[in-house]
């Protein structure tokens, strides 16, 4: 009998660690993605309205939100299921998709979060390590139950050549995510693979392009029994009023988050001809965020002597990324401090 | 190979059945046990500052609201699991405390969810019937991994002694979730027991006397160690910005949620002497509800007819049920609309 009454599997396994969120203010934020600019301000409204509504169940199914994407994607509502910020998304993925003796693929690097939800669910992974230059290479005859495919790639910001992508979704005999919380900083998307395939998903976030990572809304489209049996395990009432209103408001403002999305794109394009001047080793990025190489100090160095500075970057330890530091798009004034810190600690 | 890709255990179980949410306006909404009074003023002002923020991330943890509830029930932060609505909670008890081949108990009647958690993570359930009259009534040398003990219950709105709670907990070798969804209604708690033992844990919810069911925030006191399983495998961010700061308001303006819930008792015992005088079984109720038998028409015929005179209640089918109805208590407007409508259809 196991006397801490705790599952063993949630004994042994690691927690996910999310990107660390100080609570005392001053900090330069470069280190969790989020957006450096406000959300559209037509989010206001659901916030202005008296909050008497808050006393009833929201809907559970998120039927207008649903309709507002399906029309953005050009598919059905029953196409669709939103839920608690695509963390949500993807555990239900799992839970939803993947037998107990089945396998959950996902490249190394990519998002830290899958083997994660796998450890919990007691389910085995089945990594596929990147090439060293982070591009590409799944070898042949490779299965898996599902399989999440981070486009663009975090922490790496490399996005996969399409037919790449479709190519390998084609042959997959599982599940593909393809998660795309980074995509609208990307040249292009794959959501024609989910209205394509029945086997492929994929799932989008609010907290990047939409600035709302404070909200949680993340969704997923796909084939209509794949998404019916994520509403079957979801928790009953999974997005609250308030999230469903924003969220309706947010996807209705499209020229506001793709007017951000080109900002920080631009700013992404100069910092990493910045960087690059400086020494750093900077691939391509379709994300918000550069994924960086810097010649010294070593890694784990810089990111603390930045935090030193009250600039917060993100590091990964670890054989195939601990070299690196992932650096969010800030504004132009923050991604100066940050030159400047940088200048100032002699790092390139 | 099972071709529709979706796990089996998912494809066989049937979904939990929210109450029926109307999306069009004029219902009476007597059937999800929502609180007909509004949440205090106070969380306007979490409403009204510039939403700038929900570009951040909330803090994983809800630091500051769990230091809040600690305050309140006498506990330390780290007893404190905040979650998206208790279903988030009561979800998460399962995957942290039940091994795969453990077992899951509660009361039948008792909350329609607890099967589903169980059938959703495959775990076998040792379902204990309460007696006719719905009082306690638990087998000796009963056993289980995990009981949800619902207290006061639901649908049957009874509260169990409380000597009989702390001897069934003090005996039994499992975790024992207390399910306290209604005790704002109730005449005492049994917070002290999540504070007494290490392995009883007391569940509470902002849904129904803090009138939030519309916000999705529950949360759950325990021993540390519980506790630090369940924020193992939670989502990375489970509850948003705006629901912390709100559930914050409220949970510090306890005089309104006191008064409504005073308001709504002094509601239910009239409303239940109505009912008892038109011929209706009623039982003693410590929760925001009445669970009422007709002798006449039958219980689905009265909740058809209700429905059609836009009077929603809840009707749960099934043997031990089905002769009853659950009413949620409403203003007392809408109590005297109920009972002028049970007049005009003959029933009793």
């Amino acid at each position: 009998m196991n006397r801490s009454r705790i599952r063993q599997a949630v004994e042994r396994m690691r927690a996910y660690t999310p990107g660390e969120q100080p609570q005392e203010p001053g900090f330069i934020k470069l280190n969790t993605n989020e957006n450096p600019y406000p959300p559209t301000p037509a989010i206001r409204e659901a916030l202005e309205r008296p909050p008497d509504r808050l006393r009833l169940y929201p809907d559970p199914l998120c039927q207008e939100l649903r309709r507002e994407l399906a029309r953005l994607h050009g598919c059905r509502a029953e196409q669709v299921f939103v839920g608690n910020g695509s963390d949500e998304v993807l555990a239900l993925c799992v839970r939803a998709f993947v037998e107990r003796d089945g396998t959950i693929g996902f490249f190394d690097p990519s998002y830290s979060l899958y083997p994660v939800l796998a450890a919990a669910e007691e389910i085995a992974v089945r990594p596929v390590p990147l090439k060293p230059d982070f591009t590409w290479d799944m070898p042949a005859g490779y299965a898996a139950s599902l399989f999440f495919l981070t486009t663009p790639n975090a922490p790496t910001a490399l996005q996969y050549p399409r037919e790449t992508v479709r190519s390998f979704c084609a042959g997959f005999d599982g599940v593909v995510v393809l998660d795309e919380a980074y995509v609208d900083f990307a040249r292009e998307h794959f959501m024609d693979m989910a209205l394509e395939f029945g086997h492929v998903l994929v799932a989008r976030s609010l907290s990047k392009s939409y600035s709302l990572a404070g909200l949680r809304v993340g969704y997923v489209v796909g084939a209509e029994p794949l998404i019916a049996a994520m509403y079957k395990i979801k928790d009953s009432y999974n997005v609250d009023r308030l999230a469903q209103e924003i969220a309706l408001a947010a996807i209705r403002d499209q020229a506001h988050m793709r007017a951000n999305a080109a900002r920080i794109r631009a700013t992404r394009e100069r910092a990493a001809a910045a960087l690059r001047t400086r020494g750093f080793e900077v691939g391509p990025s379709e994300a918000n965020f550069l994924w960086a190489r810097p010649s010294r100090p070593a890694a784990r160095d810089l990111y603390e002597a930045l935090r030193a500075r009250k600039i917060l970057v993100r590091y990964f330890p670890g054989e195939r990324t601990g070299a690196h530091l992932r650096v969010t798009i800030g504004t132009d004034g923050e991604m100066d401090a940050l030159l400047r810190a940088l200048d100032e600690i002699g790092a390139g």
